[in-house]
């Protein structure tokens, strides 16, 4: 009787040397494996090595990693073997703005978004609905002082633990996160900014732009680090507006591109698509 | 016999009150026009009123402002009549990059660009062929030191005064421009800035785009103040790039948008579309 | 004591001829109303002549309409006369595709969408508990043949009256609407079509789209009539794609367009932007 | 002494088997090469298996085909060697319009693009000095009949053999190639077409995109079949219009579409970045 297949997504960190690709396919082929998907990175900033494979294959897990154990050794790989398609385990923050948790919501119940969510954390009550309305569960926590900050911070670092979270999204949850626990979720806390950075880093970014009067507005993706605004790209987009528009249109013409950014980035790092090379993300699409 | 028909251009700068455009097109029936293009704005933050009118009319100069006369002094307007499509008087600045010069140049053959370019003024001697091709004559003068400098810039001022020039534009010139000649210039005076301001302003903009790991790279076309990079916008686009692109192909990649966002820039000035309102730009386009 | 400002939005339509904007601003100007935003087009390939205004005003809708009566009758207008940001009474169809549906009452309940929705009308029903999320009734009537479509259609028609429905939105609603009813919604029915019209008309444009490889695809929002994906244009998006997408990647990337492009295109309705010139649109922004 | 290093790009096209992978980086690795960029893709619609590499080798040619031999003969490969970089021989044909023409010309001079053109082929005498001022040979025969037709198509495959011609772009040259030369250059024959294909084949798509009232129009990059219009997209790119834009500035704004759609569409030609798997293009940006 045939074997199921299994669809392994599979990613490699290292120092750039020859070899590499004959090196890692050379255990793809040893374990019955058949690359679907395959790219590739050299960086001239670092130097590095980065690469992305899908893999379908007859052998177990056990089995693919056992092959592959020489390769990684040999060329001191940082690594990551996963199942295609498998959810993600996330956690989202959000304050009151719902369009980007609505977005990540609806795309996730309609089969668009690897990710499964045990949980949302608000610092108010105001979308516990609309989690609801998707039976995902809700809690809010207020932020008013040093105190209520801290424990809403304790509570992600428990939910966190709790869930065998993932991956922290930030849905337009309206707070600075402490210097600790951007440490702690480094390269696993994603961010939406309203501006198309460098641009309007701060509050009120489309206060900003319209004062500047800039032509295009934006959005960004980023991975958070103690470094306001300045954490590692990984997505961004704009939209056109025009000398007509009161800071108040441009917050609601921005949510479209704060959400579809949101989600696209979410996406990316579900599917492994996301490795960071210094300051730089590499995204392979 | 019939008589010819003319064709204007007006725009009209107040104070917002009401009435004004009963009495502008009150003016315009007077005179025997029709109004065949009309465009307005009221500006919430500076509190004024912007109009841009095109009038085919068989009234002649003369008594076309005759009848307006009354309207512009109850208002307290400022305003410009113009004929549509006169060629506005244009001096161009180069260094040594062509991508804008040449897609000024080509425009303005093609019949597409209403300017009438008399001089190129250039730092360096390289673009000289280039303006020649178009029958456009070309000076160099070297900008090393300050005297040099000062030299240049007054050749600017002696061009713009012999040519009788309306705009100068700063296609990829390389030399930041004089406090006393940008306040000579100002509202006259146009730079294409190869970022997407207010990101990566000053020097090598795609260089520090590089390293932030942007995920877009554009290009503004902006009125020129004495404060870098920091005049009004007249224009922007972006293009997307991702992480394989070297510095020097984010150079390449983005004088597309370097080039066509000059030239929109320039377009839209020399038909009367670009107003200023403070710090920001109104565009009727 | 003051009488409280009335937000008055206008459209005329009419044969171009001269002193029309003179005529109209000076029945504004009369009933003490003062323009807020103004567009207009004469249209060269129809002869006719366009325009929006808006205006606030102490008068009262009554003394309005007799200060415009003797102008609109003059130029033998077609008129409209509304309040600002008043939200239309919309009726909805929809099969089984959420996102065009969860857009718009996403945007409605957020209050960037002027619509009141009293109904959804479906041939499943699969959308039933997303209406009720947003707290709008919902029904379904199964279309399997001839008699159960005009039964839907018989529906439709009473809905709209009972109603008084002053647009019906097709979100993904996957029948083909009667040649009779079309004519009966005519300029009030907007359908949401997956592709770049004129390009992939008829049934899955998504495949037809994969089999002909092309570089971007796209959403058309446009006025139903009986010549199938031939009625006039409102609004279009695009969006990259490339060889790697399947058909059915290609149905998930053009979601966010169909969304996004319906919207905007219920909202320049709603707001009444949108104005017919033969078999085009003229979209005041 | 260390020989110079070689910097080649392969491009492989066979059924899709596993092992390919690891096949060809073997023969890369075995002749001291390293693999600086690589892509592939898998073809679902016609089990093809697409790849592209670029390697830095100190083998020489004749080594590293050596090398490959092997692994092209076992998988029955259709595949192409080259260097990177090396300017592909490209006969331009054109006949009024100079935009394609000057966008071209203008990008190989600034090294920006990787062709030499022996030949500039016109219908027209109009684009001689365009040409000239960049030093790229020009004749004019006239197209009025089927003879002089006749008589213009042997002058290509004349100087396609003459020159050893890689690549035939038609850069708005506004005449109907024969099936018999399309035939002739299948695969290495480029148009640029004024429109977002397959809306608007055929002639005067700019006045059919008015008639049909789009908001977008575009340019699309394509090999030439006999199937007018109808070839592989190679690129396509649109623009946003509005209801104001008469046919005549539909053309002038469709012209910046056009020219970097089809220098685009070279350039990937020119860098082996194009495959084609039946009807669809495989671009290995």
């Amino acid at each position: 009787m045939a074997l199921p297949h299994n669809h392994w997504v599979l990613t490699f960190v290292c120092a750039d040397l020859p070899g590499i690709v004959h090196a890692v396919s050379g255990a793809v082929v040893a374990s019955g494996g058949n690359i679907t998907e395959s790219q590739q990175f050299s960086s001239a900033d670092t130097g590095r090595f980065f690469m992305r494979l899908q893999v379908e294959s007859e052998a177990s897990r056990g089995e693919f990693e056992a092959a592959l154990a020489p390769v990684v050794e040999r060329y001191d790989m940082t690594w990551r073997l996963d199942v295609v398609g498998r959810p993600l385990r996330t956690l989202v923050l959000v304050s009151t703005a719902a369009h980007c948790l609505n977005d990540l919501l609806f795309r996730q119940r309609a089969g668009q978004l690897p990710v499964q969510i045990p949980l949302v954390l608000s610092n108010h009550g105001s979308l516990r609905d609309l989690a609801g309305f998707y039976d995902v569960p809700f809690e809010s926590l207020p932020v008013t002082d040093a105190a209520s900050k801290a424990a809403f911070e304790q509570r992600v670092i428990d939910a966190v633990d709790e869930h065998d979270i993932e991956l922290v999204v930030l849905a337009r949850y309206m707070q600075i996160i402490s210097p600790e626990l951007c440490e702690r979720l480094a390269g696993r806390l994603i961010n939406i900014h309203h501006s198309f950075l460098p641009g309007f880093k701060g509050a009120n970014p489309y206060k900003q732009a319209h004062a500047r009067g800039v032509k295009l507005i934006g959005a960004t993706a980023h991975f958070v680090t103690s470094d306001l605004d300045e954490g590692p790209i990984i997505e961004q987009n704009v939209v056109r507006v025009d000398h007509t528009r009161t800071p108040a249109e441009l917050v609601a013409i921005g949510q479209d591109e704060e959400s579809r950014t949101l989600t696209q980035a979410v996406k990316w790092f579900a599917e492994d698509r996301v490795l960071l090379d210094g300051a730089r993300t590499i995204i392979f699409r």
